[in-house]
């Protein structure tokens, strides 16, 4: 997908888009030692850049080709400490909109045995923009 | 600060802190084109990861040294696109508490000329972590 | 339950409790013109009041006898305008623990043909207080 | 003003209409004891309905005339027990947009002796609906 590409923000986490369908997209975030907070757990904000991304594919995938999306604001509550060997961060539109689109996304750590636990939520608006620019 | 030295996500993004007081916290976050979403702007996500961690620290800066700071939830606003030369993230205490401290950050961009725009606003729950594990 | 009689708010907007399992209240709100926004929908604050009062019982639900909970904060999606002959009112724990509780909700407007429309979404934190005032 | 006197929910709690000037709303909302929680406070979900009101008057306020507003979203932040004799509840816009208003509310409690008290704050965004149904 070719807006992912230009996405260096999760390239350089190593967020790696694992599916999409219509309303819905999987990511897989590894564990990375770079970005973590003072107590070795992956960085909260780090966690939301993938669970917001997942939000955005998976509004963008109910979209015409030519929308771009732009999220207004979401909330992450962080559930458990974000530790394991990587992370499964699942978006879903849970109503879609022709100019708002409300999405939700889990964060689920996997370790080393392939044991899931929940680590953080997201509730996110993302805006629908057509024919104009961005940065209106 | 020692505790700073471990955030290795706050080193990978380029964020430094600026100023500490009692209650709140002033960091520098540089535009880095590693860190962008597909139209090139910095990832919310990323403008999160600063505003967080200057909520952390403005709670932190109010508490006993063997505390821990978590946070709970938080809500990022976007108010404008991320784009700027550099990025002033400030973190205010707008209610400490024994075990919660309600905090409130702005991501205001810098441009080639100095001026000024606010581009995100967060409001946050911190909490206080005292003698257990910070995972339970 | 003696707690909710206090609740002169619930009364008031005419809330009903209609069922309380381990981490999850069920809820039933009637259409009341007496609280309408300018559009003639239910005002988003008394659904709000609904959602909320479903978090709180949801996590209180969990917890010893003697503690007592607190909304630290919570958001409010606004799906669809809240019409409707009555609304269901779910609140669920999504993660229990001794200080906070995550909780989610939702809001379900239920039609004179008995047909379904989800109109409403809550994340909250639900702080439990133990042995100490309330107003700490 | 109209579209006020249309919010059932507005006057069945007492709120009261204070100032309105470009981009900020303040109200009055006296306490009220049919409309609290389990401790003789406000209900969270009633100061919600007072802030929620704030920021779409805010909003309002700066819309051409035919426009309607709506909330998307808001997010309660519950700093103290809602405990006074009344509460001035003032709300402002942050960031206007023709189709998105970021604003924020703030609920301070005024006790017998006049003293303020800030007991809630909210982030809210409020969109502008023109020329079709609400409902879509």
């Amino acid at each position: 997908m070719k807006s992912f590409q230009k996405q260096t923000a999760c390239a350089s986490i190593g967020l790696k888009l694992s599916n999409v369908e219509a309303g819905e997209a999987l990511f897989t975030l590894p564990f990375n030692s770079n970005f973590t907070q003072q107590h070795g757990f992956m960085h909260a904000g780090i966690i939301t850049t993938a669970l917001d991304t997942a939000c955005g594919y998976a509004a963008f995938s109910l979209m015409p080709e030519d929308a771009a999306v732009l999220s207004i604001e979401f909330k992450t509550n962080l559930l458990r400490p974000a530790i394991g060997e990587r992370f499964l961060i699942l978006g879903k539109v849970i109503k879609p909109g022709r100019n708002i689109n409300f999405c939700e996304a889990t964060a689920t750590a996997i370790d080393a045995h392939g044991a899931e636990t929940k680590v953080a939520t997201m509730s996110a608006s993302i805006m629908a923009v057509y024919d104009r620019a961005i940065s209106d």
